[in-house]
Parts: structure tokens; sequence; C-alpha cells
């Protein structure tokens, strides 16, 4: 097995989903990272790349410059794909670039700044070929790979119900106004778009919802709000959910939920059966029944379905986290490379959030926005 | 001390609530049952009263005849009050006769069919000086008091966001086409009024979210459903919410939410903390601080508020459950009827849920289904 | 239905224990409360009756006087039974004294002062024929039932192993010098017996162990120890356990366990699976399998079996607790009360701990004392 | 950075536990797989070796070839360190070998099949000065470390009660008999030594008591059995325990508790307050105190001391896990290890278990099983 070889944009010293990022790449021994633009100037990056066991002749100044002459390196050598890990303003551009410069691209979310954007990567994603993963990482958990195998299957029977939160309290106070880097561009639209909380987590809800129930949001009417001193931007949001096939909803998120670290939850109702999955506590799938006994399914755990055991890195009671979600994500798209290098045409549906999901996301985004504005109208998300 | 008599209103042999009202009232010792009108022949009646350990001759045919009868019966003897334990179509008419005649009530929720009905129970309650409680039993528990008393105080800051749910699953298939009695009038607009699950439950949550955090609900957009076949009334509802206070929030409820029992639980956050508590797990109230570990308090455990531990009966890890909570709101009511038979006033703030909460209760139920009915346009409850 | 007619030994004003009989004994309507010695001065014992509605007449100031005045009362005037409900020293003399007046007895645990006491009140119960119950009151949850009947249906397979604990920590500190009445007389062997934390919670463990399982441990080897300074009787203990058809297992119990509250918590397994419940928590038994995923059980919920929800008051969700699991003893006791009143013989397997259990129990307490002092030797149960 | 170099001995294809080094030693970039004698042959390893992107040139048919062979390569690149991960008989003879031709080990527990071995080794650990780690990596959760921190720093008062539990339930049936590699090993007394369930998972429970305690297990009593028809090594013991400085406890493990997958929990009590962990769930550190709430720490959450909180890699209530904790105790063997190449001393006290940590494990082993052939006698730990 040959490595492939990635070149990071972004995630220099300090930054935490940079590193995430690295770790996730390198868990399965599918991933070496060779190269990297980390900062934004020369010395920043080659500080970064020395601290990670990164030659300096690989470590470049600025994204440009390192898809440029990495495009002119030997095949063997140079980088097969880049990873974006910048705040969302930067996701765009250097993603375009290395589309158009033949690199394959998986890019932190949301998707882009703007719909625009959002709509000017997928054609360009479609026309050069590329592969293109958006680490929405939660759907790489394998206790939702269950449910959401569980769902497909029809064990739940009709899905009629879903409420989603997700709830952190890490904007409670006003972080921004201190040295806090990620809450700084968090709440600063020209790096973070039209989307406060809803941009940064909603969308992950918004994902996680569509992925294990596999049905779509029809409409949406949303109530967002900044409840911090001076923030244009949401750090709260409340949203009525309608979905394609009748199903009813409801999402909340916050990032003033005080005391809640990372709250992202699921419950979706079917005629038959229901899935109630908490990410703080991942490797629990609690499923409760018309006329059964709740159960509790574990990963590796006893009536697991194959959609989920596959993720499965060690046996039956030894907890695996977010570390191992995210790895799935870039596992799945390691395995997609691999199979286009073999001379394959890139899959339809590959296992991992992909440029069309991040589309979907981001328009959410917008008519979330949008039916806010709007005084909680609602809104079809269908174009 | 003597105790005080009960008259009950339905509740014959087969019936859950009026079970539950008689543990409820006897628990603590305060009351004890002297009559009732079980049933509505007298037949039936006398032999629930026979089951019951009620003599045949204080066991009525219809309410109407027991309280003319027990209206006549010397002061030592007659009844003190009535507990009303029908459906919701057969709350007002009782009531209104048993005040009119001098009896305290205690009634079970909602607190009538509609809204004109409401309305006149307060004027005559205010008329006729008499006692009224609402048996919105959840506010019953300790560990509700204890939060709170914690948010009273200030304790949590400023309260930003409330998410509310009780879901249930026990309508999610069509139980009340088979011999089911409960189902039978909870989905027939006659007996049940306006609101299916949401005059059955919603009222419960909206209640419970205006005792604990103390702040009134301003506005809400609802999204109401019938899901069961045939069904005209909700079965199931989301709904946004804005307090007085600027807050937001969402409850959604529901008794087609497959294999929930009886999920009821709310979080409350405030600028400094947050409280989540849940019904089914009613001995644990969880604390979470913006800069301390999140705390867990018990009944009668350490650091809890009087305002808490005077409504606890054994010690600290031995679990009260839901009759005691009910039995919580009778002790609350049968200390107030032994304040007002020593020739007090009623008191203007009692501990327990009045005839204006039960008028407010069926003005949410209301502006609900006003709500729903304009596709979840928004609706001020402020009259 | 008539009342069966409780006097009550014990259980004055302040008692926590005495208030738990009352509660529990009047829950299901089935008994009442008639008289009482509750103090040990006439005086004392009036002023408790007139606080729960008792008359004087009926308040006695001893045991001994209550029990003849009582017995030259018209039958369809004096009480049936009587409850116990003082210090341990104080069980035997009372009860003794009551059968032989033609009273059954319900009784605290543990059974006697020491073990003589134990098998004499055996051989009284034997030779008057009485009802005699001792209030295990934990045997009374519905989960606990459901443990029980699926192992003795066999769900479970042959059991091999058993760990059982009962943890609290209202002895951690030397409350017994401050103004702590039910601490006193626990840490003092006169009135305790030899037993401490090992009489007073120990053998609530081996009862529920020896209940559920529906096997008896055969061996001990018990170590235990009084940390508290000045301390005689023990606070603490650990117990390896060797029962009758082979399994294992490990006791542990302690009032000096910080931060603990009432943790009785019990783990059975079997070849095929395995059952988990915490007292804390008593609705939910958790039950694991060989080959299936993890379940779990509600009272009155999916898939319980009838000898668990025949003790279900209410409907699944609607939590139970500490009283109600009491008060299950209290009925069980009064249905057999009526059957005997009706003529029939005793049951031989009655549903509610006997004599006999409380002779284990008392026998246990020794056993476990002779191991320890021989350095946690093991002991053989059987005399 | 350099990264260090490391060679493997055993984890090949199909192994569990060879993964897992291999993930947990890359996980924070400081270390590099770079050879390995995988398997038994030659052919093996090398398939083994292709699989995981290591050069044929550098895999080895046996410990002995790898040794020899890279001992003679250029320091910059020959391994640094060899990773043991074998069976038990196959601890000593590699580490030995290893230690003798100037490589440092990291080696799977327990330190050897018997206790000359052990003895053996630490000599040799002391005279070569070479760095041995010895992979208890549950001592490498942050919660863990947490709890350690809180008693070194006396938060909890003098220790005076520990109970352990480490219950599996995968050789409830006889799975040695199917085509089980982990299980064939681990009931072979040839391959696992003395100790059954006791080597391996006992020794987890032994080492884990003393690291969050600080203090050592004085004597024992054990009572070992092997359910599992035909096995000559326990599959399940209960054990007593009696500390250093007083405190008593207990400890219990078992294979064959049906429907357990991994539960290792641990409950410490102190005067002031206790703390209670379980491995299933490892991000939550539940401390309950003598006159305060109990409290949940977190994984870089509020309260947590920075003895835990330098363990943390991703923001709190992003749950990290077995790989995680397991790569921890990698990440202090590489800083140890940097340390040393640069000239230090090894330290002392070391954060990572050491060879002392296993010499202890194996008398652990050896004093449990002289305790229980004498029908669980006591045991003076101290030789």
């Amino acid at each position: 097995m040959t490595r492939l070889k990635m070149g990071m944009i972004g995630g220099g010293l300090g930054s935490f989903i940079g590193d995430v990022h690295r770790k996730a790449a390198g868990l399965d021994g599918m991933i070496s990272l060779v190269c990297g633009a980390f900062s934004s100037t020369e010395e920043k990056s080659i500080a970064s790349a020395k601290a990670i066991g990164i030659p300096k002749s690989r470590a470049y100044g600025s994204y440009q410059q390192m898809i440029k002459a990495e495009a002119k390196l030997p095949e063997d050598e140079r980088m097969d794909f880049v990873a974006i890990v910048t705040p969302n303003h930067m996701h765009f551009p250097p993603a375009k670039m290395a589309l158009e410069h033949g690199f394959h691209v998986i890019c932190d979310k949301p998707l882009s700044l703007n719909m625009e954007e959002a709509i000017e990567l997928e054609k360009i994603v479609q026309s050069t070929g590329k592969v293109f993963a958006l680490t929405h990482n939660y759907t790489g958990y394998p206790m939702v790979k269950q449910a959401k195998a569980m769902i497909a299957k029809g064990d739940l029977g009709t899905i009629r119900k879903i409420n989603v939160q997700y709830l952190q309290g890490w904007l409670s106070s006003a972080v921004e106004k201190t040295d806090h880097k990620q809450a700084a561009w968090r709440v600063d639209p020209k790096r973070s778009g039209i989307g406060g909380a809803l941009g940064d987590i909603g969308t992950h809800a918004e994902n996680l919802v569509e992925y294990i129930s596999g049905i779509h949001i029809n409409e949406l009417a949303a109530d967002l709000t900044a409840f911090g001193e001076g923030r244009t931007l949401d750090d709260d949001g409340n949203i009525l959910l309608r979905f394609e096939n009748g199903a009813k909803g409801t999402m909340t998120f916050s990032q003033i939920a005080t005391g809640e670290e990372n709250g992202l939850a699921i419950k979706i109702y079917g005629t038959k059966g229901s899935v109630d999955w908490h990410q703080e506590n991942p490797n629990e799938l609690v499923v409760k029944w018309l006329n059964q006994p709740k159960q509790t399914y574990t990963p590796g755990g006893n009536g697991g379905y194959p959609e989920a055991s596959e993720y499965v890195r060690i046996p039956a009671g030894h907890p695996e986290g977010y570390l191992e979600g995210f790895a799935t994500i870039y596992r799945s798209f390691a395995k997609e490379l691999n199979h286009v290098k073999q001379g394959n045409s890139p899959s339809s549906l590959p296992d991992f959030p992909t440029v069309q999901d991040g589309v979907r996301g981001m328009n959410f985004i917008y008519k979330a926005v949008e039916s806010s504005s709007n005084n909680a109208s609602w809104v079809t998300l269908k174009s």
C-alpha cells in the first residue's frame, strides 16, 4: 500500500481544527502529510511545518505558491490532494485553484463563504472530475451509521418526527473581545458568511438529520437571534422543520447555551420505532420500539449491522471518539482516491459528504436567514 | 389535626387518573375521601365506592346529586372540597356548581373544554372566594422546585433560551380504534376540546416552562399535526416560543413519538448557568455552569435550597416519584384550605397551580391552534 | 372492602421510618392506622397521635399497654396487626407479645437484636399461626420483581456471578456525636446488635441477592471495619460470597462511602444474560444478553412479565419510588391478612419477606461477624 | 522535530492489539513505524508489512533477525525502540534482547510469562539504562489523570475504601473451541502464564487502583474460578483488598460476565469526597462530596486540573476514546526518549507505567493465585 500524500492549507500552530485534520488523516495509515501552506506568511508556515516534522522545502507561504510548486513536482512526490482547514472565507479560493490544478480536495465545512461560491464550486468539481469531500465529521460515527442503516432498511417504519439539537455554551460570554482566535472569526461576517452559529454548527445538524433519516428538509421557519452584545451574526437559533415525506421536526442550536460543551443530539421517530443518539456519548445508540423493550446498540456490539461494524476499529466496549469519527471521513476519502487513481470514475454515491451536500448546507443557511428576516415565515428549500 | 374531607367526581373503576388522585390525596394523611360521584350511573358509582371502601350512602349517581346532598349534611360531616377527575368536557359544569354551593375545588387539567368556560370559571372562583387548584402535578417534584428557586434567586443569570419537550408514543398506532378508554376520549373533540396532544400534554409543558422560569410566553408559532389516520385533533406539535423578557425557545410534544413513555423534559439556559431536568428521572437536577463543573442536585441532597427540601419526604437517595409529586399539589391545597378554614383570606400566591394558570393554559391551546391554522404564523398570547 | 386496622409501635414525631411505614401502609387504601404506642411516654405518644389524626384514646404510652387494651376491644374496632418500627433491640419484645395476643405483625428489619431472639420469634410465629412480615422493602420494586421472574424462568441461564453493593456516606463524619438520632442508635451495640452497617444495610443486600437470584449464599468471607473513630460496630464491609449452586460473588457495603446517598445496586450474571439494577434509579432494569443488544425494561413498559406488571400502579414513564416499593410489601401483607381473615391458612410462600427470611438475615450477620473476627476466614451459612 | 522510529514485534495481519499500538503510536505525530517482525515467518511478516506500507526490506521473519539487522543500520536510519505486542510468553525474550542491543522498549502487559522473567527484566532495564514502558493504557485517560491529581492534592481526604471491577463477557461461551485467535492463547497457560482473566484484565485493575489512589495494596484474599468447561486458568475472580494506609476494598473481574463489553470501573472513597469513573464512558469523572452536590468533570471542561488538561487533544465535549488514551502512553514514552536522546538520564518517575509497575503486576498475579490455592487466605504482597 502506498500512502496518499496530503497538502494542508491552514492549520498552523495554535489551530484547533488543523491538528484534528492531521490526526484524523493519519489515523488509519492511508495518508501522509507531505506539505502545507499552514499560515499566511512563509515564516509562520515554516515554523508550523517544523513543529510537525514537515521539511522546510515543503512549507509554503501561500496556497497559491503551494499549488503551483507541487504541481511541478514528479507525480510520485507531489501531493495527491489538499485539505482546507481555514476559516470559511478561505474555503473557495484554494479549493477552486487546487481542483483546477488537478488536485483532489477535502474541505472543512461549511462549503464556502456564500451561495455563489458554493454553486460555482459544485460546477468546478463536476467539470474537473476531481474528488471533493466535506468534513461533516459527525457522519463518521459508527452509531450514526447504524441509525442510518436501520432507517434505510425500514426497521423504524415511516419517519414522522425529528428533533435535533446542537448546543454549545462557549460564546455565552463575550469571549470574542478577549484574545480568542476561534471566537473572533466566527462572529465576523467577513470570515464566516451570513450564518453565525447557524453556519458553524447548524449546518452540522442539518447534514446529520438528512444523512441519518435519508429524507430532505422541504421547508423551514427559523428564528435566529444574536444574544451577545454587539454581535451581528446569530449565536442561537430555533427552527421548525417540514420534510419532503410529511415528517415534521424542530432544530435548536446555540453557542450561548451556558454549560453545554458540544451537545449535538438527534431523535428520529418512525411508526415502528425510534433512534436517539448524542454526540457526547457517541458509542451508544438507543433504539425504542413500539412493542419491545428499548435497546442500546454499541460499536461492534451485539446486533449491529455491517453498515456500522465496518467502521469500528476496536472491539466493543473500547470507546472511539471524535477523532476516530473524523478519521472515518478521511479513510473513505482515501479509499475513493485510490479507486480513482486506479483509473475508475468517481463514485456517484461516495461514503463521505460531497460538494452537493455542501451546496445543500449553504442553501440551508441562506433559507434560514431569509426566513428569520421575515419573522420566521416559511421558506422552501428547493430552489 | 382533622383531616379534610374530599368528594370525588369521576375516577370510577378502571380510571387511571382517579386512582392517582386518591393515592396522592391520601399520601400525607391530611385528606380523607368521604364520598364520590365516581361514574355516570348510580349503580356503577356504588360499585366503585365499594371497591375503595366508601359507604354506599356516600356514592352518588351524578355530581349534581352529590353536591346537593353533601351541602345539606352537617359541616363536620360533609365534604370540604371536590376533586374533579373527569375528561375535559366535564370539568367546568361540576366545578361551577361545586363552587357556587360553597365547596372548594381541585381539578384535573386542562381547565375546561373551551376558552369561554375558562374565563367564566375564573370569575366564579373570584366571586365565590373559594380555593381552586389545578393539578399540573409536575410542578410538585422537589427538583422542579429547586430549579425554580435557583432561577428566582438569579443563580443562572438572565434566562435566554428554553427548550421543552413532552414526548409520548402511546398513540403511535390507532389504539383509539381498539377498546382503549383513555385513547377514545383524547382523540374526540367533544370531550377533549380543540387541542389533542396539545391540551393533554402540551399544556403541562407550557405550565412547567412558565413555572420554573418565572417568565411568560409572549408569542408562539405552532405547527400542529394529526398523524394518526382519521384523527381530527393534533397528536404532535412543534412550537417556536418567544418570552416576555426576550428569551427564545422551542416546545415539541407528541403522542406518536414511538417508544417514548412519558418524556417531559426541560432545559433552561441563563447567562451564568443552566438547568436540565427530565421527568422520567425526576430525582436529578443537572446544573451546568459557565465556569464550574456541572453539578447534580438530588432531593434532600447536598446544596439543595429550602424551597426544594421542604417538599422532600424521605432522605436523599430514596427516590420519590410521580405520586409523590402529585401528592405535593394536594398537600399544598390542603394547607391552603386549612388556612382558609381558620378564617383567613385565600393566599394571593398559593403554592399550587391556580385557576389563572388554567386560563393561561387554555389561552395557550387556543393561540397554538390559531397559529397552526395560519401556517404557524406568530400569535401573541396576551389578549 | 373493609380496611385493615393497623397499630404502630414506635414511629413518633421526628422518626423517619415511622412516617415511611404510615405512608406505605396507607397508599393502596387497604389499611388504616387506628392506634399507636408511638413513643416511650404516654405524653409524647399522644402528641404524635394528635399530629397524625389519631384520637387520644388510642394513643398508648407503651406497647404492652396497647396490646392489652386493643385485645379487649370488640373485633370490628380493635387493631388487626401491629407495625413495629423501633430500633432493633425493640423488635422482639413487642413482636412476641403481639403474636401471643393474637395480632399479626409487620416488622422493620433486621428481625431482632440477636440470634436467640430470631430463632424464638420464628417458633412463636409458627406456633401462633399468625402472619409475620419483615419490611425488606427493596423487594417491592417492580423491576426487582422483573429480574427475579427472568431468572426464575431461566432467561439468564445458569447464574455464575453476583456483585452487590449498598453504599451510603451519611456516617462518613462523626455525626453520632452531634444530635443525630438516627446515627446514635445505629452505632450503639445495645440497640443495634452485633452488626453496624452490616445489620442496617448489609442485610438488605443479602436479602435482595437471595430474593432476585433465587439461590442461597453458602459461604462467606467477611472483612468488616469500623473506620469512624470510637466506633465499635462496623461502618464498612467487604465480603466474598459463594452460592449453593457454585456461583461466586462479592458484597460491599458502607456507611462511610462519602457522597453516596442510598446506593444499593446488584448485578447478576448467568450463562445467557445478566441483569443490572440500581435502587436510586429503580425504574430501569438493564438486561445484557450473550448475542443481542442490551435492553432496558421499565415498570409497565414493553416486554415486562406479569410478575412485575402486577406491582405497577401507574402507566410506564411515571416513576414510582421508594414509598411505592415499600407500600407493595404492605399491600401483599394486607392481601395475606384478608386471605387469613377469611379462614384460610397462611400461605406457605407469601409475597413478602417472612420470619424465615429474617432468621436468614440474622444468621448472615452472625456469620459475617464470625468470619471477620477470624481474619475473613470462610464460614458456612448453613447451621 | 524528528520522529522517533519504531520497530514492532508481533502485530501481524488480524492482530487486534498490533493495530491499536500502531494507531496509538502514530496519533501525535511523534513516532513512525519503520520496521517489524510482525509474524513468525518471513513470508507472513512481509505480507503484513506490505499491507501497512512498510518496505519489504524492513520486514523481518523473527525478532532476533530484526534486532540484529537494525542494530547494524546507521543511527539516523535504524529503529529507536521496539514495541512488543505478542502474547505474554513472548514478551521477555525480545525485550531482553532489544534492551541488550541498545534499543528502548515499550511492551504490552502483563510484563512477562512468569515472575522470574519479570525480576530479570527489571534488572536488565536498570543495567542497560534504557527506557522501558508497559502499556497499562487505561492510565492515559484524562479523567484518570484528573482523579489521580485530586487524590494527590488531598481533595478527597484520607482514602478509606476502593471498589474496582473489570467485567467482560466475551468468554461466557466456549469461544476458544471455535477459531478465535484471541481466546485461544488467553486460556492457554503456556502462552498466558498462571493467570487467566487475572493476568489479562485483573492486572489492569490492579495497576489502575494503585495509579489513581497513589497507595499500594498490602494484602489480598482471592477467590479465582474457571467457570468455562475444560479451562485450567481462571476466567473470573473476586478479591478482598487491604491497602498500606488501612483502606479496604474489593476487586471483581471476569471474562464470563455475560453481556459486559469492557467494564473497567473504579470507585475511591476518601473522608472528604469520592471519585467514580467508568472506562466505557471515559470522558466523565463523577466526584461526590461530603457537603456539596456531586460534580461531573470532563476533559478540557470547567474545573479540570492542569495534570489532566495537558492530556486533552480537543475541546471539551469532543469525546476522546481508547486509542487516544493509549496514544498518551506512547506520547509520554516518546517525550522520555527524546529527553534521553538529548543526553539526559532516564526520569525517575516517568509519566508512563514502568518495568517496576510490571513487576508489581506479576507479583499481584502470583499472590492472587497463591491465595486462591489456599482457599482465599490472606497473602501479603510485599516480598
